[in-house]
């Protein structure tokens, strides 16, 4: 039995257009037999936060860094155009109409798909947050040596 | 005989700099032998898009969209230091007074040197667009798993 | 003997949660035993130039956009949050109290563990900078047609 090739994303940002680029191009990818990692890290990692998620972190600063930076798909903004709210609504209303996946839907999908998301633990040491943060069905954190020993089995890696 | 080594980018990016950056390594990855191939897909799409076109799109969401989102080479800014317009007229005159090539320059030596530009289906739908938006010498658009397919294949793979 | 696997990073974004994951992977690839360079261009090339340099470039418009581009790791910004500084104090606390290393102890760390820091030619060019705009430890300057030829060998590529 030959073994499946590899695909690893890095999502370091947390733009809903890069968090959507990012899943249509891991199921796609899943879709063709490959195996598929993503690794959520910085802004990444807002779009794996439970919604109703409260503030995060041990201490003040954390906390500050928390409640602004709360995270949740429901929280995820366009990178151009969110015109404080306006344009990202309207986005997803396009998306709708469409009949594209949400988000939400492409996280469902992914995971039904056996595509791994993992937490960066580093950057959660940063900001204070535990497997606890984040929604249902994501992996144990790992480190930045995981990302790179998956990333030099990879076919594709990608930076987004 | 020996196939050529491919590259492959995903232009997500719709700043001048991003564009800028995304020609320089693809007509340099021709120049020296390699396939190149680059994917367009969402703010991404603005570089390929006629500076004449009008609104695109179909139903009311989407030609708002399109209004905001007008693209074309002419109306691409810096990420960083645009500042109404001032900063990316200064960065246009510092390309002109050291003789670099305009991104309108490099677009005609990519397609001249086989760079094959690509815009992705997926977020044409979304956007309403069809290949009638696009410049000349734009190739057809594909999906999510053609841009997967050619990146297994390739060498060198960088979202943008 | 067996040569070293080859990692090559992109660093077009000048933003200091960028320049600390491009810093994170890089010295994590150099010492899982990977022979690591660094490209830097456009916005990454502030991550390099000294704090203390002063103005650069020939003739008005390059020493104008010179005065705006500053750069120097102090002067980095958070891409979300930065908030007149707020944000980018903050995250520095969290990072000092987490015992993380600061960005200029990661670029000390990445020298001292062999990985190549690079500034592209081109960009360089465009902006009037010279080998004596960046601190010690940098290498000469390299075009496009290096990062290519690094990147078709590399197991792992990255554009950040």
């Amino acid at each position: 039995m030959t073994e499946k090739e590899k695909m690893t994303i890095v999502v370091c940002s947390g733009e809903l257009d890069k968090a959507l680029a990012a899943f249509i191009i891991a199921t796609t990818g899943a879709s063709m037999g490959m195996d598929v990692t993503m690794f959520f890290t910085f802004w990444g990692l807002n779009i794996l936060k439970k919604n109703e998620g409260g503030i995060q972190g041990k201490g003040f600063k954390q906390k500050m860094f928390s409640l602004l930076n709360r995270g949740g798909t429901k929280r995820l903004k366009l990178s151009r155009f969110h015109m404080l709210g306006l344009g990202t609504w309207m986005m997803k209303l396009v998306m709708k109409d469409s009949h594209y996946p949400s988000i939400d839907e492409f996280i469902t999908m992914a995971k039904e798909m056996g595509v791994k998301l993992i937490p960066c633990s580093t950057t959660c040491g940063m900001f204070g947050l535990t497997e606890n943060s984040f929604r249902g069905g994501v992996e144990s954190l790992a480190g930045a040596a995981f990302f790179v020993n998956e990333a030099r089995q990879s076919k594709v890696t990608l930076f987004i």
